[in-house]
């Protein structure tokens, strides 16, 4: 019998995203109850969320059992692995280390910075929620994104993913990079041309293309 | 033949006490030359090693063909697929989920505040690396590692391992969490039992007494 997965998280969200474009690549969306957690309220900061996510993050992945599974990466490294053929997360060694290299960078360099910012010099979430900001913190990394641009665009200048020659968990982190940054009005710069090409190719792929129309539909 | 394998890091840090500890576990330190890295100096923020890890970190392994994996997590996915038998990053996809979901909660809520704190917080690596420091920021991720060593007590009070009933990824990256805590003289609270008394008997781990041995000879 077919395993029933609950994910919670909020349908316009960039982490969210991340988890959803790797379902649907995997055609597993079908097998998944969407709940749906709303962030503008500070849901994930409340006791009964972070009694299923420690830190307050969406999303998170129940499992019949009750097992807990939250961070992206965790949760795609499990449905990548479910049924036997990952095409996500590299099936030789050297694939797993340079796509877990490509996409850690992504998060680093990109997303988490974009991420940083919006909580932190922009409103954000509101009062209720960002009850504490550093806003010359979030500028910084403002221009960490920025950079982070930039480095994503020399490395697809030289290959046709971010982490070689097949797509992986490590394009859709710079997805999700770049629909947070949209979000906050972040531009990626007319300079930054194989960036752009490689993002719009990406939106054409069935998995993304899906994705932006729920996106489009629920904000 | 055995591939020669260079580790680029420097003996006495935490990040590099991962790479090192999930080597002595696959048995495989000596396949590896260690070429060090000064960070008293910054030079892993010159372009010389930029050019190796965009992100100025250490460590970063280069494979026989000038291949360059960075991120901790990355050379440990790498290193554990070598030998066709991962013993640090879990075989089924549960494990993978649980093991990579736990050694991402490691760096979020303990290693990565620690690290924060002490390149904001206290003097660092010394005023010609730490050329922009945000105090405020650094003390709250000072508080919130110490959130995190309470949340990992917690863990520690229902299973063996950080990660459920054998030891991995997940629990080397809270031991060098401990090992920058002991740095930045962040003391695991005394209540913390079972985080301590897990952290005794990891120290008595042969990887992980190994790689103790070698941090007390180096600093």
């Amino acid at each position: 019998m077919k395993q029933k997965m609950i994910i919670y998280d909020t349908p316009a969200g960039p982490y969210p995203a991340r988890v959803r474009i790797a379902l649907a690549e995997k055609n597993m969306l079908s097998s998944v109850q969407f709940v749906r957690i709303n962030l503008w309220k500070g849901e994930h900061k409340k006791p009964e969320f972070l009694a299923k996510n420690y830190s307050g993050t969406v999303p998170v992945l129940e499992l019949d059992d009750g097992t807990l599974i939250a961070e992206c990466t965790a949760i795609t490294e499990y449905i990548d692995a479910l049924d036997g053929t990952p095409t996500l997360t590299g099936k030789t060694p050297l694939e797993k280390g340079v796509i877990h290299m490509m996409n850690k960078r992504a998060e680093l360099e990109l997303l988490d910075p974009v991420s940083v910012y919006f909580h932190h010099a922009t409103p954000g979430l509101g009062p209720e929620v960002e009850f504490y900001q550093n806003k010359e913190w979030g500028l910084r990394q403002r221009d960490k994104a920025l950079h982070g641009m930039h480095y994503f665009d020399t490395v697809l200048r030289e290959r046709p993913y971010v982490a070689g020659d097949s797509f992986s968990m490590a394009d859709i982190t710079v997805i999700a990079g770049l629909i947070f940054a949209a979000i906050v009005k972040l531009q990626v710069p007319e300079e930054c041309e194989a960036l752009r090409a490689w993002y719009k190719r990406m939106q054409q792929r069935p998995s993304v293309k899906k994705l932006l129309e729920i996106r489009s539909k629920s904000s």
